[in-house]
């Protein structure tokens, strides 16, 4: 008897922006595996059953998803945000390739969710109205090197970037490497947003021109919009800018 | 007195996507401007108003319902998708740059929705577990040369690409062109997703390799995912393969 192995997306935070599908596909589940905070946001009822399991752990997380809905458990595995967007889907595809056969015969579905990008932009205007790119800044699983390269493909190219995982207590250096990579391929006065916990109580956002831009603004639960060269500020009496990029663009 | 005007994302078109924050500010409006398809999918209630036009007035649409908005209504504008992407929160921003002082006092907010590329990544696996950018291929309001400078620069630097707007009647020609573009610099055996009505009663999704993709193979309403060199298929007996992008990579 086969299981299933649901991948869901909580989105940011608030419970507002968890979509009816992510709350049927709970309701139908046995087991939730997820990093702590992620599986500490659900209502479970009795006999529902957390596997709640470290940061970092997410192969292994996968592993142990995957084996118990081999064994016919109706399984999900919770992300924030989006679950296909830096977060668990890939990690779960993976440890099906590398997997027995028969994980392959897993009923496998993916449920999105409001992704942290989207949710920053909509706290702010709408940074992400032209083309734009999402990029995650943690060197773990690839070299800073392809990172770098990145970056300035996307800043000469006219992305707007969307910065995933930019600090951590092990990597506390790197944002600051890219703002200094991106200063010497943007104009200073390039809107940069920082998008803390959006839609949750203690929310942040803070706007600053890319030539003030310090990795002192952000921590873990911070997503990063860096505006293109296009990327505007509309000033409003008494209340926060408006930061915008607009849907038209000439000649780079 | 001054009104509010809301800028809604309603998903891709399954109720189930729809988040309690976008029904809550449905709830709360009077009148509802958007495209006429999208303001179909409401269930207004005696009273509230529909004001639907056509798909590309979107300035006009913008200014009308922050003309009325500066008269006290309480305006909703309602996008497909998620309204900050490639949708009509960019378009009200620019009309209220360029608009009356009075706009930028208008009680202005924008609710995010699971944009095309996320729901369609979700029904085939993990494509956007990587780093990844989302291209319009409109060249309505920018250069296609610029449009072919992202292709390429994407392509390139190894990220994933999501196509919104690949082709309509009045730009056949575009989306084969950028398959030829990417045939030049990515291998042939890339996957490519082609997402048609994600999460509705006539999704289609179809995976083929960069070397059979064909334009015939898309509409307006179809998401295009377009692999990086590192994106694979996992086959599995009596079902879809799976299209999943690792969360390593390489140098590339």
């Amino acid at each position: 008897m086969r299981g299933s192995l649901t991948v869901i997306g909580l989105g940011p935070g608030n419970a507002h922006q968890v979509t009816p599908e992510a709350l049927s596909a709970i309701e139908a589940g046995e087991d939730f595996f997820g990093y702590g905070p992620y599986v500490d946001r659900l209502n479970l009822r009795d006999g529902q059953r957390r596997q709640a399991s470290d940061n970092r752990e997410e192969i292994s997380r996968a592993q142990a998803a995957l084996m118990l809905a081999a064994k016919g458990g109706k399984v999900c595995v919770v992300s924030g945000g989006d679950s296909g967007v830096f977060a668990m889907a890939a990690a779960v595809c993976e440890a099906i390739e590398a997997g027995p056969a028969e994980w392959r015969e897993i009923e496998f579905a993916v449920v999105p969710g409001i992704t942290a990008m989207l949710a920053v932009a909509a706290r702010v205007g709408a940074p992400l109205g032209h083309d734009f790119c999402a990029i995650s800044l943690s060197d773990n699983l690839k070299p800073w090197e392809l990172i770098e390269k990145r970056l300035i493909a996307a800043a000469e190219a006219g992305f707007v970037m969307a910065f995933y995982n930019p600090v951590s207590k092990a990597r506390p250096h790197q944002l600051s490497r890219a703002f200094d990579v991106l200063r010497a391929h943007l104009p200073g006065s390039v809107p940069v947003v920082f998008g803390r916990a959006a839609g949750r109580p203690d929310e942040r956002m803070r706007i600053v021109p890319l030539s003030e831009a310090h990795s002192d603004m952000a921590d873990m639960a911070t997503c990063i919009i860096v505006g293109s060269i296009e990327t505007r500020l509309i000033e409003r009496p008494g209340k926060a800018p408006l930061v915008y990029s607009p849907r038209s663009a000439g000649k780079i």
